[in-house]
Formats: structure tokens, C-alpha cells, sequence
């Protein structure tokens, strides 16, 4: 790094649990890093607690003073709240800036709102980056995963420290630049969706084992610690285990046992499902977890439905832990399939030329989603993948063949059972409906063009065709 | 009606297929229409061929003659594409008019335009009306339904004519008012989203016969037809049979079996999901058929996965017919009753105070989705309604005891033979998510408090918490 004498690397501005995080992450691997905050009283405690690493940050209250002490070409990282507040910041920043500085926005930002931002600076000289950064607080301060959108120029700049301070595999830095104005920010939404997807999941397992089973939350801790070893070895994994063993101080109960079952969420997998649709594609998995975390929330709805709705169970025994564990495995598998293809989907939308390997790459590590099938996913984006199609290429097929019989037990079970796996059951419905290659969709088109003359193709001549439908009287 | 001498009770612009027979349909219950068109040589053949109905019929070649040759305040019906199309439209015809006049679009438009147009017209006097109208080109021609949105100046003025054109269901015209701007196209959207689920439902259980129990398409359609005269009596049903039934004239083959199994689309079942996520609402069975459309269309991929994806089956019979008969219907159910939740969140959002039992009774004839069921659907609205939700209400939950069983029967074994039911598993993963009182979200918020901090709620207090992960050292 070229530094301008008694100037910073970098600013970052936001010093709640994410931007103090990276500031400190940064200091801790030799940059200069100024630090500054809405709110100028949180700037001494923060260098207070930063300890001997304080001798590399720097505090400013004045944004002009914190513009003025970072060296040339500027990059400046906010971690602020999305939406109205980063286009306030823009506004106020922009006329203390110089030509060739960048300003990151850090957060989870919309990426429409990423690419009208970058837009709008357009030929002013500042540079606008969408940087997507997962990992939570303990990724943000040793190692997060990074998805960098924006100019060569800003991540020739940005280059150095992001890879320094980003998640290793292998010694591989977690961190790339995937494409301009809001591929970085598309990326991480995209992430969050198989997050949410592989989070249900994980919950729909554990609630067969707790509500078809019978089992406790200790014990369903133990058996997922099991298979950290193996094919489903993932944060996720290893989280769900701790936080399933994790007892409550107050009660001496599984802490999951107190906690309330409605689940919060902030947008990212709502976002990507409404550009997956605008953009024709439907990522049933991600569904399943979006729709999922929102009936979670219609609690006093479940409440009142339960003794009104029968359970009408159907027999059936819940299928043994390792069936259980390959359907968590196929299911990952295809959720992630879809995900990718929302961002092939995207990258031929946006012409952003997403390089998923590499993509696949950078979440090995750091990231919420990080697990051993990435490097699979990796492996197989390297490898000959049949027309472009993950889901076809040999490693998944695969492991699909050794998995997909325990999805079907294990779907058939919930749904006999009257356990809920939205997710799972979504994901073995693309599943089978992509693995036919002739559908049920001709009916479809014969109802289209039986009520609304929509017409149809045929499968033995070119061209539009209409059936003859008025001459058939319907059977009585 | 106070008509002018001389002039038209209402102008008919645009004479395609649905304009010719809403025109048609006016002149026929004693209207005097205008009719115009883009490409006035339209206009010709049309009055001719409306034969003695043509008395009651005018062209004209030029907008300013069109819009002077009807009665004040004006009703000019459009029927053209929506979009663009649209608003050059208003901008044409806009000087032509007079205060009180009203315009209304009776496509497909998205009620978000429809808003947009509305607050544009406000204060000019001049009237917009977006109509929601389904039954394709016979329920236009015979009796559509319509779901109005605009002013109570438009309604008053509109009625009288709508509700003569209108199906009628006992008597009974299934037209409304709805509500103010977008509301008409609204709900027209969601019961288009209602038609795709069910669509997509009656196709799987069409696969199931078909791809499980190895039946013909002549022997689904007579099963079909069987089940026209009970809870399944519907006009998609009525459609799905004869259309089963019809035979090929070119090949002597059924007419499905010739069909291309690749499903069109023209948006509206994509954006009653984005507008359903926008309010944070999930409707799974109609994601699911929207989805299956989707992947319907990805032909060269299914050929391709077909011999490569394992099937995996793992056992399972066929269910018999009146099982799978039940779990349609147990589909259908839940299938509207999302439709519904969306139509109860956009009525808070917008503020447009729906009525949804009028809703479903002018769904009861005229449009695709018109079945007995809906006759359910507005008994149980007019009656007792345990929270407002429709899932709960005594009848409906009755019409679930029947079904439920066979909804799991036949998930269970599409799941095992691998016969793909998205639409259906989708229904079933919703229900078992709603009617336990206690879900599976508490795993999901450790989760995110575990590597987020985001916090969570406990059932024994109020307030906030944490958990105490850091101190839980992960199972080896």
C-alpha cells in the first residue's frame, strides 16, 4: 500500500457490532484505520476497548476531519443502516471527496438500490462499492467472507486489505470481486437466501426428531455435533448443535426449550425471491424458509388452529438418523442448486459475468453458509458441468444418488406424520419435476388454451396450434 | 340509464378477443356501444359479423368521434395491452374528455400501474377504473366476473351495465366494487394466482394417474368428469376433463398427449407472489405452481436430467381415486384460503377495507376459478369467522377433517414413487406449519442470536435476551 504520510488506509464509518469489528480486524493485520460515528461518543470507548491495537485507529468527529485523514485515493467502508440513511450519507460525504476515492457500503443493502447509487456517482470520479460481508460479529473481526461489487479501480485498491482480513481456506482469501455496481451486494442477498434455506432446514430435521420422535433438544444436539463429521459438516451444523446443547441459567431447561418459535427476519430472503421471480426463476427451497419464518410469526393463529385443525395422521415411524441426515444432505444440495441459479439467472440479466466458482470459492470459509459441500460446489463449478447445469455435473449427481432415497422417506414421513417440512418437501419437488423430462405442463397448456386460446406447442411440429375443444361435449 | 340522444351508453376501445366480446355482450343486453380500435380496419368485419346485434353498435374510425359519440359523463372500456400501451392512451384521449367522464382498463394491468394512473387522473375530474375480468373469451361473450376498483362516481355510473353483462350465480351478478384504485386488478391478480394453484394441483394429480398409476389421458378425464358432481365441481375441473378426453385429429392420439409440456405464463401468478413477499406473506401452493410453470419451460434441462438424477424410489402404491379425489380438494382449500390471507394483508396495507366474502361470491360464476367451493368460501365468510381467518371457520375446517388424511396419502407416495407434487406438497407443509401451536422457529432464532446477536423472545418473559453461546463449547 502506497500511503500518503500521517494518513490511514482506510475509514470506516459505523461503529456498531459489524463496522467495530472490521476496524479492529483491519488494525489488527497492520493498516491505519480512522474510525467515525453518527453518534461521536461512541468513538473513545471504542478506541478504549480497542487496547494496544488502538495505536493503529484513530477517532474523528468531524466528518471533514475524518474525510481529510485518509490517504489518497480514499476508501471509506460504511456500516451504517441500509436505505435512506446511506443516500443521506452520500449527499453529505460527496463534496468533501476527491476523484478516484470510494465509498463502500458494507451493509446488507438492496442491490437495486446499490446499482442506483452507483449510477447516480456516475462520472463524478467517486467510485461506488457494494460490498457484501458475512460472517456475523466473530467473521467481521477474525476472517468474514467478502463479496466485492464495484470498479477495478476501487478493488485495486481495496484489494490488499480485504484479502488480509478475510477468511482463509486453505489459505485462500475469502473474498472477490464479483462484478460491477451491485453484483456484490446481489451475491450476498442470494447467500442470505440459502441461508434462510438452510437454517429451515436444519429446524424442519430437528422438529421430526422432537415432534415425530419425541426426542430432546440435548439429545438432538448430540446427534447433529455427529455430523459436523461428514458430508453436512457446516457453521450451521456446528451452531444448531451448540445452541441444542446450551442450557438456560434461569431454568436449568434447553435453552431452544425458552425461547419463543417465531423468527425474526430483515429482508435479504424476501429480496431474493422477488428478483429470482422478476427474473422468471422460482427458488422453491428459499421459499419454503421465507414462508416459514413468516407463519412462524402468526403465532396466536397457531395457537387457536391447533385444536381446530386435525393433525389426520396417516401412520408411518420417523425414519432413522441416518436417513435423516442424508435427506439434510440432498436437501442442502438442492437448495443450494437454486441459489446458484438465481445467480445465473442474474448474471446473464445484469450482464455481470458472475464467475460461480469462484463465488462457491469464497463462502468455503467465514461465512454463515460455509460447509464442506461448498468445496464440492467448488469443485464442481471447476469441473465439466453439462451445459452450465450444477445439478448435473458427476460430484452432484453423485451424491444425490446416495441421498435423494432418504429425502423421499423422510418427506413421506413428515407429511404422513403431520411434522412440517416445508423446505425439504419444496426441495424434492424441483427435484422430481426437473428430473422429468416429459411433465405434467401439457395439461396445463390444454386448460390455457381451452379457456383463453393461449395456444400451445406441439411435440411433433413446429409452429401454434389450437385444439379442438368446442367440439368435445365434457362427459356428463 | 340517462343516455344522451343519440349517443352510446359506453365505448368499447380495443376489439380483440375480449373487447369484441365484452362489446358484444353490452349490445346484447340493450346497450348502445361504440366501439373503436388501433387498427380501424377492425372495425368493419367486427360490426359485421355482430349481425342483428348490430343496430346497437357504431364504429368510428377517428378517437375525437369515438369519444363525442358517447354519452356524458362518459364510460370508455379499454381493451388493450397493459403497459405502455396504456398510459399513451390517457395521454391521447385525456384532452378529449370531460369532467366526470370515467376510463377503465379492463386488462391484465398491474395495480401498482393502476395506482400510479389513479393519482395521476386525481384533480383532473376525469375518472380511472382498473377491472379486473376473468372467464376468457365465452365468460366475456356470456356473463365474465368483474371486480371493479375506482371511484363510487364510476361505480354508480358503471353498475347498472356490469351488472347486466355479469355471470350470475342464483340471480346473483357476480360484479363488485371492490375498492378504490388498484383494488379491482388486485384481486383479479390473486385469483389469477388462486388459478395457477389450482391448475397446477389438478396436473398433479394428472401426473400421479399418468407417471404412478400408468393411466391414459381418456381414463383421467372420465375419473375428472366423475368428479365434476361433488366438493371438486369446478369449471377447471369441467375443462381438465374434456380437454383429457379430446382426441388428436391429425394422429387419432389424445390431444394432452401431442401437447408440449412447457407452461406460458403472462406475469400475474409471479406478481401476486411479489406483492403477497412484499407484505411479508407467503403463498406456497401458488409459489409452487408458479414455480412449476417456470421449470416446465426448461425443457432441454429435464431431457437432460432425466437419465443422469436418480430416481430413487423407494416404494409406495398409488392412492385410490377417492384419495386422491380428497387431497385435491384438501389442495384446493388451502390453496384459496392463501389467496385469501393475501387479499386480508393488501386490505390492511392499502387500506381498501375488501370484502371478502362479496369476493368470493361474485368468484362463484363467470370466472376460471368459479366451483362449488367457492359457495363454501362465502357461506363461511358471511358466517362465523374465529379470528378472521377463513382457515378457522367451522365449515372449512370440517371440509379439512375429510380431506386431510388423503392429502397425506398422496404426498406421502409422490414423494416415495417420486412423482412430483409441488403444489400440493406445498399446501400440506403450510397447514402442518399453521396448526401446530408450537413450531420449530425457536431453533432458528438461537440460530441467528448464536452468529448474529439479533436476540430472541422467551415464552416465560418478557423483553429481549441472549443466549449464552459463547460459554456452550461445541460437541467434538
Amino acid at each position: 500500500m502506497n500511503r500518503e504520510a500521517g494518513k490511514a488506509d482506510i475509514g470506516v464509518y459505523g461503529l456498531g457490532t459489524m463496522g467495530s469489528a472490521l476496524a479492529l480486524n483491519l488494525a489488527d493485520n497492520g493498516f491505519q484505520v480512522s474510525v467515525a460515528n453518527r453518534e461521536a461518543d461512541w468513538i473513545a470507548p471504542f478506541l478504549t476497548e480497542a487496547g494496544p491495537l488502538g495505536e493503529r485507529l484513530q477517532g474523528h468527529e468531524a466528518l471533514a476531519d475524518f474525510v481529510q485523514s485518509l490517504s489518497r485515493p480514499r476508501n471509506i467502508l460504511f456500516m451504517i443502516p441500509s436505505g435512506t440513511p446511506m443516500d443521506v450519507m452520500i449527499d453529505t460525504i460527496k463534496p468533501l471527496l476527491d476523484e478516484g476515492d470510494t465509498l463502500i457500503d458494507g451493509g446488507n443493502a438492496d442491490f437495486n438500490d446499490t446499482r442506483a447509487r452507483s449510477a447516480a456517482l456516475e462520472g463524478t470520479g467517486i467510485h461506488f462499492v457494494g460490498m457484501g460481508v458475512s460472517g456475523g460479529e466473530e467473521g467481521a473481526r477474525r476472517g468474514p467472507s467478502m463479496m466485492v461489487g464495484g470498479s477495478t479501480h476501487s478493488w485495486q485498491h481495496l484489494r490488499p486489505m480485504v484479502e488480509a482480513i478475510a477468511a482463509r481456506h486453505k489459505g485462500d482469501p475469502c473474498v472477490a470481486h464479483v462484478g460491477p455496481d451491485g453484483a456484490g451486494h446481489f451475491v450476498k442477498t442470494v447467500h442470505n437466501g440459502i441461508e434462510y434455506a438452510d437454517m429451515q432446514m436444519i429446524a424442519e430435521i430437528y422438529g421430526m426428531l422432537r415432534d415425530g420422535a419425541g426426542k430432546g433438544a440435548d439429545d438432538i444436539g448430540q446427534l447433529f455435533a455427529q455430523w459436523q463429521n461428514g458430508p453436512l459438516g457446516s457453521y450451521l451444523i456446528e451452531v444448531s448443535a451448540a445452541a441444542l446443547q446450551s442450557v438456560d441459567r434461569r431454568t436449568g431447561l434447553p435453552v431452544v426449550d425458552i425461547i419463543l418459535d417465531q423468527a425474526g427476519q430483515k429482508g435479504t430472503g424476501r429480496w431474493t425471491l422477488i428478483e429470482a421471480l422478476k427474473m422468471g426463476q422460482s427458488a422453491s427451497a428459499i421459499e419454503a424458509a421465507v414462508g416459514a419464518r413468516g407463519w412462524s410469526s402468526e403465532k396466536s393463529l397457531r395457537v387457536a388452529a391447533e385444536p381446530v385443525l386435525t393433525l389426520g395422521a396417516v401412520g408411518g415411524a420417523v425414519p432413522s438418523n441416518d436417513t435423516l441426515k442424508h435427506a439434510l444432505l440432498a436437501g442442502r444440495i438442492l437448495a443450494h442448486a437454486q441459489g446458484f441459479r438465481i445467480l445465473t439467472a442474474a448474471s446473464t440479466e445484469f450482464d455481470w459475468s458472475l464467475d460461480l466458482a469462484r463465488i462457491a470459492e469464497i463462502w468455503r470459509a467465514g461465512c454463515i453458509i460455509r460447509s464442506v459441500l461448498l468445496d464440492d460446489f467448488a469443485a464442481a463449478f471447476r469441473g465439466d458441468l453439462p451445459d452450465g447445469h450444477l445439478i448435473l455435473s458427476p460430484q452432484i449427481t453423485q451424491m444425490l444418488q446416495g441421498s435423494i432415497p432418504s429425502l423421499r422417506k423422510v418427506v413421506a414421513a413428515g407429511a404422513s406424520l403431520g411434522v412440517a417440512l416445508p423446505a425439504l418437501s419444496a426441495s424434492l419437488g424441483w427435484y422430481d419435476s426437473i428430473r422429468r423430462a416429459r411433465g405434467t405442463a401439457n395439461l396445463i397448456q390444454a386448460q390455457r388454451d381451452f379457456f383463453g386460446a393461449h395456444g400451445f406447442a406441439r411435440v411433433d411440429d413446429e409452429g401454434a396450434f389450437h385444439g379442438d375443444w368446442n367440439m368435445i361435449a365434457p362427459a356428463p
